[in-house]
């Protein structure tokens, strides 16, 4: 909690294979998996485009403008651990930059989300670092304020609790509770291989409406379906 | 209409020489010929930079989170078709992802304008397969609510009629409608034309104000010229 | 002012050599030196990512949905000047595009910075004609409300006079008034050679929170140093 | 047609028993007996909270900041008429205030639906002439773009038509095709009868888990029941 | 989770006294106490201005656009607590309406906090069953898809467990966790007593700056006092 | 500038007598007369809806998430002043309170405008301390960063100078320059009694299209009347 602030130095991690098999299928794949849940707010993008990463979280919750506990972070981290950021208050700060970004990756932090503003993005675009975050501004932060790190944070809406597995791609982030990441990447992994075979016949011209039964569906709706009308209504 | 939901099956589209005309000129210029009318909600993004495409719409009406009728839609179009999905309330979730657009694509469907999310989009560049959205989200929808198919729709605040023609590009989606498309064509080659030579004048150093003949409306309008204010007022 | 339009031919610029120098070290560090000020607003986004442009300002107050002014701004400039366009109410329509900015590039304008919308950005970025703005439309613009050129405007939030260094890149877009621009400049070369120092510690290895003293700070500010938490809370 | 600006001096009105009817339900039953379909985006909001009014619709077409059309629109209705304006792009300036709401007034018009903003809100409140509007704004507007008055526009997301009901009250705003306004009316009140019964048992602390079957749904959902979760999981 | 959508009947709610004490204190104090944590997002709005309400929560789970799980919450639910639903997807629709608060009113539920739209809004204000929301819509949701009732959820930003203490007034929502309201409660308390001495002090005219010790501090920060400015500078 | 923070105390108003004139026109037509310029966002909000107050500008300069300088400006205001609050990223938590309020109300500052949020807004109205602000937010902000007070400052996207009137009420809030004051005051009330004829001939029934001309402009600019179409075209 905000008013005890504390920084807790080793948490428990979802198993790196599974975290591996997690970012095999990507982000849409884990979260069907995971029972549409765990998707962080699709305002979070990209900086670097056509990145894929999965790995367990480590946490940071900062105040408004105010970076400090990035800094306490970088010691409470594995090889292969995610910064993941949430503030107190919503701001689009430039949390995150060059510097920072260059101590994670000394200690092989892999990536961050950050619940607000980045900057410097074209170095971090150079270095590869990949980062989602709500905004890019060069509006530096503070480092004055007390908060925590390795809680449990709300991060763009979801919450995440330390050593939960990350996963983000283009399509944006989400996180699988550790005690659940190897269900959900077993699910996610039948859903791929039930997915090829519909794929294959999509490709093959195969209507979904027969593949899924929607006709059906459709009928039972009240759908009707018609040659052509001459003047139909709109919306 | 929503209540009385229904698929038609064939629509009247534009000229398909029209249609590629349109295509040649471009979003910004189709919607000058087009007296200023028509252009979607700058809202919607490119999600596949660098596509041009124009297209006669098949139109999809869906309930929020809901893409069933994008099924439905795959068998009401023709080879060269772009399909325009209108949602009833505001929406971003994925109404469309790979297996879609692999289904789209073959059956000719050339891309997809959607007036909510998308997902897989790392997919969608790879298969360039361009789609203009709202959002990028992994959220999956359900199959579980009538809509329509090919009946005109309110898409990103214009109306869109089934048939009419789309031209989307980087500057964003713009609706002709399909009898017009032929005059509209013609105003734009036009306006090209008339272009060419501005832009040579303008490239080699002559002032607009000089050749749309602005001072003449400047000093009309009131306006004072300086050699240099002492200190002027802000706005 | 608004109320008395007026154009200003010649302004007073920054000096050339200080605005390579803001160049160098781009619009983060630009920012930091200039005490955290000037800042436009993050929203305005790079057209032309990886463009880095630093120039004096020529501004255009433009009205609602009306271009004019940027037409009667191309003769008061200078080679090497940025055009700054900043607007009497907000509006997305497309400000700029290929005929003007063809217009701007002849007279030796390097960029533009839009509180609006531009648009023929493909073009733009085969021009390589650097622009940022609030958002693309194809939207075009009246030319017949009177505005001023060269005096002071707030664009996207900040004031910018004429003269002005402007610093644009992927970062966005700082401003720093003309007689500021040298002592800003000292201030951030300083500071990127104390970075340079940094980042190579970093890069080693080396923690943030010993070089800057964080852990002291910490323990000042209450915050507990805890091995594992059983179940902690969350924000 | 944005391209072919028309005023349009006579429509043919929904019937004004059938307006009374709808004005008697209000928005929300509106909606729901037009099948879900017509509501305008709920950013518009009362600007003259209590205010419940029904009426046929006065279109006018207006471009960014530039409110000619209404002014043109005021010899255009009958008494009871409402006025609804459309924009070609957005725009936030006050297109309405004392003076037009005082000639409105005059002649009969009941009240305005304008996506974007009006200005003078203290007096539409003294005059209670109810406005509903996407912002407030004391920006004005010029008087010199070409638009057009009683032909189909996109208002606020929809398709309204010349003489269609209009529905607005403190839950927004819905557009009933005149066509269909006497079957929706019908449906409506129905739809009243039958929640006036509902409304009695849940008064009386009847569950709607059993009147509408829900639990029964639930389980066929994989819903399942508990006591009480030791520890249960969030999304 | 999502996936395993689960209704629980029972749950362990924060002490009444507690929860009374903390309504006495009001939202701004409770989130002060509590080490400015919970405080849910601003964009939430009370829909009766004027209300204030303390309580614990019954959580409700649902999907975008489906209320399925409010009418399953209903029985759920002891006098006195309030309804808090958060949503899957973002989402403006009307999830609360006249009916829904007429049988959580019958069943003694005091009010509503929900990540998303209501409607029948005048309604509401007649009954005075207070709600905060995110919008007004009188969209209408489908109840088709299963969620949870009485699961931590994350509504608006922050983690609400079932039984928490809500409180909720014209500054907003706060969530105090059940096992430190009553420790959250006495700070708050505490505070009050504090801040009337100081009231009664900047009442009378003492400065802020001497009794909080500003003048200090500000030397420290070298803030300068100057008399009067020929010509300062702007941010 | 930030950088070099200040707090100026005594600084030069625009006169009281002017500033009462402006009053007793309002916003929308102080901003009419002053060339339509001094606008600020219209994104600010009445927080006491129903106030109207002009009076000279005592700025305050603060960083994201800190009000330190609201503080500090308290002893810099004379009787009858308003204060103003601009941040130099932004930010929606509460700058200002109960207490804040009644600290400068006890030294006769009339109201406050805050680019920011507020809280308390309960009390605030039941103290009649007019506030505009941007949001309502109960989060609290840190007393720890240096700003300035009574320089220049850009609120809400326009400049105010210390002693500049500010005229605020349902409509908004306008600046206008000190120095310019009197001639805006005088165009003001020059307006208000043109308007007062035109409103009675309106209130008669008289046509704005007749009074003012528009119908020969109509037809310059091509707009063509008709009675009836039989199937127009939407925009």
């Amino acid at each position: 909690m905000n008013g005890r602030p504390v920084v807790v130095r080793d948490i428990i991690r979802a198993d790196p294979g599974v975290v591996a098999r997690l970012r095999a299928v990507g982000v849409a794949t884990t979260h069907e998996a995971a029972g549409r849940s765990g998707l962080l707010d699709h305002r979070l993008r990209a900086i670097c485009p056509g990145s894929v990463v999965a790995a367990p979280a480590v946490t940071a919750l900062c105040h408004a403008s105010d970076n400090l506990m990035i800094h306490l972070a970088v010691e409470c981290r594995r090889r292969g651990d995610i910064l993941v950021v949430a503030v107190t208050s919503e701001c689009t700060d430039g949390y995150l930059g060059e510097l920072l970004a260059t101590s994670l990756h000394a200690h092989g932090v892999i990536g961050a989300v950050i619940d607000a503003g980045v900057r410097d993005v074209a170095l971090l675009r150079e270095m590869e670092f990949p980062v989602w975050a709500r905004a890019v501004s060069a509006q530096g932060t503070a480092k004055a304020s007390p908060g925590s790190v390795n809680v449990p944070v709300v991060c763009a809406g979801r919450l995440v609790e330390p050593g939960d597995v990350i996963v983000a791609d283009d399509d944006g982030v989400v996180r699988v509770p550790a005690r659940e990441a190897a269900e959900v990447a077993e699910r996610a992994e039948e859903r791929v291989r039930r997915e090829k075979g519909i794929r294959r016949q999509l490709a093959d011209g195969a209507l979904g409406a027969d593949i899924y039964g929607f006709r059906d569906l459709a009928s039972r709706l009240g759908i009707t379906f018609a040659k052509q009308e001459p003047r139909s209504e709109e919306q």
